[in-house]
C-alpha cells in the first residue's frame, strides 16, 4: 500500500495505518474542523470564544490547541458502521471503531471537502464531509452501493459521539419534528454572573437527517454494552438499536436504516451534526442545509475556498511541490488570514504575520490588521501581547506572559504589504492609542513601535528579553530584569532598517537616518557581545551568561540568533560563512533545520522554560518551521537561493510511505513542526505536531512569491529576480500583482553568461520595471546562463 | 450470579457486569482511591492540592470530584492480562480491557484491602490492592495459580496505564537501577511564578517490582497497535514486549514475566504504583513497602483502618444493617474526619459535620476542627465558606459563591460533642478572629455567629438566602440582596434552640433567653410566611415570590424546609401531620426520600440554579442521603421512629442483585446521593452516585447511635431511650462513652406496659443515669412492653 497524489486538489491516502494522524482540515467564517484518515475528528467553533460541540469522554481540560493530538477509542469522530444483517458482519468506515481492515480504503481531502472511500465484502461506503460559509455545521453525504452482485441486506449505523457535555446537566433525546437527536446540556457555572454570560452559548448538539431512521440510541453506555465499541452490544444478534435516550448519561448521536440494495444499486443519505442554541435554530439549520440542493451548498463552499487562492501558479519539475504552492499553500494561508485562527485574542507577532500571507491573497485584510494593530498600541509605542478581535474578548494564555519582541512584526508585515500593493496610501491613515486620547498616523504608530524597542535595552543598549520573546522564549532568562535577547537585538536592528527604507521612500529622511544609525550600532553591540565559537549566542540572563553558545552542554546553537543575524546584517561573510558551517553540523536533518541543539533534557535554571519542554517537541529543539522558514528567508537575503529552497523544500512531507509514514501526516499543509532532538532520540525525530496553526505558511508563501520566483514590488515598479534550483533545468509561473497579470518562464541557456530577462519579446536592461499597468499582461522570460547571475 | 455480603469485613460481588460501577475504596493520611469491579480506577493525593498520577488519555478538567464517574476503555485501571502462551488465548484481569468472562469471578473490598480474585481456564488470578498508611502509593499483590492440573506456559503482564501526564513534557523509560518503570512530566505552567510554585510537584509515576519483569513496554500506543486494548498488537502472535520507551508519547506501565507453572503452582508477585518528586523517593519507596515484610505493612494499615473502628457494635435481626453499621459506617466517618475529604478548603458546614461524625471515633480531632473553625470566623460573626488546613490554601470552587448558613453547623456539631464528651472546657478556650486581632471564648465565637445570623434578615426578619444555603442552593434566588430562605430561618431558629441549651447549662442564662426568644419569634415568623398549602415553603425569591409550595407545577416540596421545620419546633403537631402525609405522597420513593420534586426540567428564572442541573441528580430533586438523614434526624426528633428507620434503612442498597443492579453500588457506604425523580424519568431512579464524600455519614452514625440505639451523654449523666423498630423483636448493642462500657439488651415483653430499663440488675427510675463512672462495665436490660414506652 501507499500513499499519493490523486491530483493537484485531492490527496490518497490508501492505508489508514501507516499514517494513523494524517488527517484533513475544513474551516469557515465561524468554525473548524481536523478529521484524520480513521475517523477521529476535533472540530471548534466561536460562540464567542472557541468551543466545542462533540466531546471527549471526560471532562476535558480547557487549552490552547494542542500539537500531536492524542486519539483513543472513545475519542470523539463521525463512525459509520456497516452491518450485514445476513452474515451478521459488522464493519466501520471510514476504520474506527471495529478497525476491521477493508479490501479498499481511500482516504480523500479535498480543497473544499474530506472524502473516504471503502469497500468491504461488496459494499462500498463513500462518506463527504463539507462545510457551509457561514454556519457552524457538518454537511454530511453518506453513499452507499452494493457491489457485489447479489442483493444485500444492511444496516447503516452513523454512530456521532458526543461525550461528556456537562457536569451539570446533559441527555438526549430523539425529536420526530426536528428527525433529530438532539443532545442537550447546561455549561457549568457556580457563580451567578456566569450564568448570565453564558445564556447564548449553543448548549445543544444535534444529528439530523434528510430522512427519518429507522431506529435510535442515544446513551452511549446502552449502545456499547459489553461488547465494546469494536464490537457494540447493540449491534450484535441482527438486533436493532432500541430508540433509547440519555439521561444524564453521556450521550451519542446514533441512527439505524436498515437497506435493502439489489445488486448495483445505491443508496444516498445526507446528514448534519453541530451545535445549536434552540430547536428553532436547528430548525432553521435544517431546512437551510437538508431541505436544500446539495449540489448548490458544494459550489457555495467551493467558492470560498477559490476565493482563496492565491495569486501564484508555478509549473516546475517538482509536481508535488507545484501541487502544495499552487493549492495547499495559498489555503493554509487563507485559512490563518480569514478566521485569525478561530481565537479572539490572537498573539500580536501571529496576528500580524498571519496578515502578511494574506497581503497575496486578500490585501485589504492586511490593511484592516495593520490598522486594528496599531490602535491597539500603548502610547509608549510598546505592542500589546495580543491583538483583541472583539470588545467582550480579554487576553488568554501565552498571552498573559509579557513578550518583548512584539514590535518588531508591524514594520516586517508593512514592507511586504507595501511591496505588493503599492497603497502608501496607509501609511498616513490616523489610528488612536488604547491608554491615550492621542492619535497617529500608521507610520508614527510603527516608527513609535520601534523607538520603543531602541529605547527597552540595558546599559550595554541590549533589548530586555523579561519573560521571552519569539518562539523559542525562555521565560527566565530575563524574568529579574537584567537577561537581554541577541535574537531581537538582532530583529529590532533588522526591522529598523527595513522602516528606515520605507520611511525614506516617503520622503523622512530624519527618521530613515536616525533608525539607520540605530540599527548599524545595534549590530555592533551584537557582534561585541553575542558572537562568540562561531555563531550568535541567544541571550544574556539575568545572571550575566551568555548562552546558546558552542561551549554550552545542551542548547549550543539557536537557529533564529543565526537566522536574523544574517538578516539585520550583523553578520558579515565571514561570519556567515561560519554560522552556516555550524548550522550545517548541528541542527540539520533528513527532517529539516532544528530550531536549536542539542534541546535540553533538564533544567537550566538560568536559561528557563524552553528545558521544560520535551526535547524534539515544540520549544524545545523541534524542526520549528517558522523559525526554518525565517532561516530561508534569511538565506535568500544573503543570496544563498539553493541552501533556501532546500530548507523550504525539506518542510513538505514526502509522496513515499516511508516519509509520510515516519511523520504520520500526508502533504497538504506545513505543520508548526516536525519532532527535532534528531541525534537525541532518533526514534520520533520528523514527527509532525500534525498542527496547522503556523505563521510559517505566510512565509513559505512570501518568499516563494517573492524570493523563489522573485517578482517582488520596488516602489511603483517591479522587481524580476527569481533564485531557481540548480536541479531545475527551467520552470514558468503565472502571477497577479497590482492589477497586472506576469507569465513567466525560466530556461536555462548554457551557452548564455549571466541572466537575461526579455518582457514582452523585448529584453530588458537590469531586473526592474519602473511601472506596471494594470490589466496588461507581461510575457516575462528569464534566461539563466551557467554561472548564475 | 449474585452479589453478597461475604462476611461483616468483606463483601464479595460475583459478575462484574451487574453493576458496572460497583467500587470499592481505600484511603491513608494523604491519598484516596477508588476502585471498580471492573479494574478501573481513579486515586487523587494531596500535593499539596488534590493531584492525579494516573490520568485519563486526554487533558482532564481540573474539578471537584464528580458522581457517576463515567469510565472508557482508556480510563485509568489496574489491569493485569494473562497469556496463555500455548493456545495464544487472553484474558484480563479483574475484567477489563479484554473483557473475556471468566469462570469464576469475585470482587472483594474489604476494610482494609480490596480484592479480586478471577479464574479462567485452569488459571486463577488473585490480585489484591493495599496502601501504606503515610505514603501515596499502591500497594499490589498478585498470586498467579495453576489450577488446570498440568503444566501451564504463561505470561502475566499488569498494565498501569499513566495517560496523559502533561501537554509541556512526558515520556518514560526503564531504570534496571530501581527495577522501575519511571513515567516523567512536567507540570504545565506559562507563568514565571508557577515554576517556582510547581517545583516541589510530584511528577513522576512510576511501576515497580519485587523482582525483574521479563520485558516492559511504556509506549501505550505501541503496546496497543491496531489490536486495540482487548487484544493488543505487542500481546499477539506469543510475542514478548518490544523493551520500549516513551518519548513525549503516552506512557503506560506495563511489565511482562513469562511463567513456566507446574500443576498446582502459585507464584506472587509484588507491586508498588504511585507518584514520585524524583528517582530518590522512588528509591526510598522502593526499601519501605517492596524490600519489606508483606505481612507487617499489612498489619500496619489494618491497625489505622481498626483505629477508626467506632463506638458501637450492634446486633439486631438485620444482619446486612449489623454488617454496614458495625464495620462500612464508621468506616466513612473516619474517612471524612481523618482526610477532610482530601481537600484544603472544605466547605464550613461539610467540615462540621464531618467532625460531628468523628465524635464518635476520636473526638479530639472534632474539638482541633471545632476550635478551627472559629479562629477562621470574622468578627461579624459570619463564618466563611470554606475552612483553610493550611497557610496556602485557598477557597475555590463552589466555596468561591458566597452562602449564609455557615453558622448553623457550629451550635450543631459542639451539641454532639459536649453529649458525647462532656468536654464543656471547650467552650472557654480563646480563640481569634479572620480578620481582627480579638480574643473571644469558643462560646463567645458560637454566641456571635448566631446573632450574625440573626441581623442577617429583611424588613420581615427572614434571613437572606443570597447565593444560596445548604446544598440544594438555587443560587438566584437571592442574587438581588431581597430573596430569603425558609429553611435557614427554621435552621437558625433550631441551632439557636440547641444553643440556648448549652448556654443555659453553662450558667448563661441571659443568652439563652435572648435566643430563645429569638428562636420563638423566628417560629411564628417561618409560620406566617412559609406555611401554605401544607408545607413549608423553601424561599421567597427577590421578586417576592414564595416557591416550594403545591401549586407550584415543579419544585413543589422540599425535603429540608419539613424536616427543619420538625426540629425547630415551628411545626406543630397538625402541621406535622399535613407535612407528613406530603412528604409520602410527593418525596417518598422505594429508593428513598427525595430532596425535592418534581425535579425542575426547564430553567424557573425566580428560582435558580437548581433548575440547570439534570432532573434527578444531586441538587435537582436525587434522593440526596445527607438531606434524607435530616429528615430521619428531624423524625427521631418528633418520636417518629419507625419512619426514621425506614428512611435510614433505605439508604443502604440491597444485597439481592436486583437493587445492587439498579443502584450499581454495593452496600460499603452510603453515597451522596441516589438518582431522584422517580416519577419523572424511572429508568435511571435510584443510580448511585457512586461518591463517598457526603455528610451523611455523620449524621447516619449519630442518628444510629443516639437516637436508634438511644444512649446520649446529658450533662454529667446519660439518656438511655432507644427506639426501636417494632420489626425488631430484640436486639442488644455495646458501645464505650466517656471512657465506660455500655452492654445494652432490648427485648420486647408483651406482658409488660411501657418501658423498664435495668442496669445493673436493678430497674432505674426514668432512663437517665446521673453520673458515668469510666472503666466500668454497663449492663443494661431494655424491655419494651406492647404499646411503646
Amino acid at each position: 500500500m501507499t500513499a499519493f497524489i490523486d491530483n493537484g486538489t485531492r490527496f490518497r491516502l490508501t492505508d489508514p495505518t501507516i499514517a494513523p494522524n494524517a488527517a484533513g482540515y475544513l474551516w469557515n467564517k465561524k468554525m473548524m474542523v481536523q478529521v484524520n484518515c480513521r475517523g477521529y475528528a476535533v472540530a471548534q467553533y466561536m460562540d464567542p470564544e472557541p468551543r466545542k460541540y462533540a466531546h471527549v469522554p471526560t471532562i476535558a481540560g480547557q487549552t490552547f490547541m494542542q500539537p500531536e493530538q492524542g486519539y483513543f477509542t472513545h475519542h470523539p469522530g463521525r463512525f459509520f458502521y456497516v452491518r450485514d444483517n445476513e452474515a451478521g458482519t459488522l464493519f466501520s468506515a471510514p476504520y474506527e471503531p471495529v478497525r476491521a481492515g477493508a479490501d479498499t480504503y481511500a482516504f480523500e481531502p479535498g480543497l473544499s471537502d474530506v472524502r473516504w472511500v471503502v469497500e468491504k465484502d461488496g459494499i462500498r461506503i463513500e462518506t463527504t464531509l463539507r462545510l457551509p460559509v457561514d454556519d457552524v455545521l457538518e454537511l454530511w453525504s453518506v453513499s452507499i452501493t452494493n457491489v457485489s452482485g447479489r442483493a444485500r441486506d444492511i444496516s447503516l449505523v452513523p454512530y456521532f459521539p458526543v461525550g461528556y457535555m456537562s457536569w451539570m446537566n446533559m441527555g438526549g433525546h430523539f425529536d420526530a419534528g426536528l428527525n433529530a437527536i438532539v443532545c442537550t446540556s447546561v455549561t457549568p457555572y457556580q457563580k451567578v454572573e456566569q450564568y448570565f454570560k453564558n445564556r447564548h452559548l449553543k448548549d445543544i448538539t444535534f444529528l439530523s437527517a434528510d430522512r427519518k431512521p429507522d431506529h435510535f440510541e442515544i446513551c452511549q453506555q446502552a449502545f456499547e454494552g459489553e461488547g465494546g465499541l469494536h464490537n457494540p452490544s447493540a449491534l450484535q444478534d441482527r438486533a436493532d438499536l432500541a430508540d433509547g435516550d440519555a439521561i444524564y448519561e453521556v450521550p451519542a448521536a446514533i441512527m439505524q436504516w436498515n437497506l435493502k440494495l439489489e445488486a448495483g444499486a445505491t443508496d444516498k443519505l445526507r446528514l448534519v451534526f453541530g451545535p445549536a442554541k434552540d430547536e428553532a435554530e436547528i430548525a432553521r439549520l435544517k431546512r437551510d442545509y437538508l431541505d436544500t440542493d446539495e449540489a448548490a451548498l458544494t459550489r457555495a463552499y467551493d467558492d470560498y475556498i477559490a476565493d482563496g487562492a492565491g495569486s501564484l501558479r508555478i509549473k516546475t519539475p517538482d509536481p508535488e511541490f507545484d501541487t502544495f504552492v499552487n493549492n495547499w499553500l495559498p489555503r493554509q494561508v487563507f485559512y490563518h488570514g480569514d478566521t485569525n485562527r478561530l481565537t479572539t485574542d490572537p498573539q500580536t507577532r501571529n496576528y500580524l504575520q498571519d496578515a502578511l500571507g494574506m497581503t497575496f491573497i486578500h490585501p485589504e485584510k492586511t490593511r484592516e490588521a495593520i490598522l486594528r494593530s496599531v490602535s491597539q498600541q500603548f502610547a509608549s509605542g510598546k505592542m500589546p501581547d495580543g491583538i483583541l478581535l472583539s470588545e467582550e474578548a480579554e487576553l488568554k494564555y501565552i498571552n498573559q506572559v509579557p513578550h518583548t519582541d512584539h514590535g518588531v512584526w508591524l514594520a516586517v508585515a508593512m514592507e511586504v504589504y507595501l511591496d505588493e500593493t503599492g497603497d502608501r496610501a496607509i501609511l498616513s491613515e490616523m489610528a488612536g492609542f488604547a491608554d491615550s486620547d492621542e492619535q497617529a498616523s500608521v507610520a508614527d504608530h510603527i516608527t513609535r513601535a520601534l523607538d520603543f524597542l531602541a529605547g527597552a535595552v540595558d546599559h550595554r543598549g541590549l533589548p530586555f528579553i523579561e519573560q521571552g520573546d519569539w518562539c523559542d522564549p525562555m521565560n527566565m532568562v530575563g524574568y529579574k530584569g537584567k537577561g537581554v535577547s541577541g535574537w531581537l537585538a538582532e530583529a529590532s536592528s533588522y526591522a529598523m532598517t527595513v522602516w528606515a527604507g520605507i520611511c525614506r521612500a516617503s520622503g523622512d529622511e530624519a527618521t530613515a537616518e536616525r533608525l539607520e544609525a540605530e540599527a548599524k550600532s545595534l549590530n555592533e553591540r551584537i557582534n561585541t557581545f553575542f558572537w562568540k565559537e562561531d555563531r550568535y549566542g541567544r541571550g544574556i540572563t539575568d545572571d550575566d551568561v551568555l548562552f546558546g553558545i558552542g561551549s554550552d552542554k545542551e542548547g549550543r546553537i539557536f537557529l533564529n540568533a543565526q537566522s536574523w543575524a544574517l538578516l539585520s546584517g550583523a553578520a558579515d561573510e565571514d561570519r556567515k560563512q561560519k554560522l552556516l558551517a555550524a548550522i550545517s553540523g548541528e541542527l540539520d536533518t533528513p527532517y529539516g533545520t532544528m530550531m536549536f541543539a542539542p534541546a535540553y533534557t533538564a533544567m537550566r535554571d538560568d536559561v528557563g522554560r524552553v528545558t521544560q519542554k520535551w526535547p524534539g517537541s515544540a520549544e524545545n529543539g523541534a524542526v520549528y518551521n517558522h523559525a526554518a522558514a525565517f532561516y530561508a528567508a534569511a538565506l535568500y537575503h544573503r543570496n544563498e537561493g539553493e541552501r533556501a529552497f532546500s530548507v523550504l523544500r525539506r518542510m513538505l512531507t514526502g509522496s513515499n510511505e516511508a516519509d509520510i509514514a515516519r511523520r504520520g501526516q500526508i502533504p497538504l499543509y506545513v505543520p508548526n513542526y516536525y519532532r527535532g532532538a534528531y541525534y537525541q532520540f532518533p526514534r520520533t525525530a520528523g514527527r509532525s505536531s500534525n498542527l496547522f496553526n503556523t505563521g510559517t505558511a505566510s512565509w513559505y508563501y512570501r518568499l516563494v512569491i517573492e524570493r523563489l520566483f522573485g517578482l517582488k514590488g520596488d516602489g511603483e515598479g517591479v522587481v524580476i529576480a527569481p533564485q531557481i534550483p540548480a536541479e531545475w533545468p527551467s520552470c514558468s509561473f503565472t502571477r497577479t500583482f497590482r492589477g497586472a497579470h506576469f507569465e513567466v518562464s525560466f530556461e536555462r541557456d548554457p551557452a548564455l553568461k549571466g541572466r537575461t530577462i526579455e518582457v514582452d519579446g523585448a529584453l530588458i536592461d537590469g531586473n526592474r520595471l519602473a511601472s506596471v499597468e494594470a490589466g496588461h499582461t507581461y510575457r516575462v522570460v528569464v534566461r539563466e546562463g551557467a554561472a548564475k547571475g
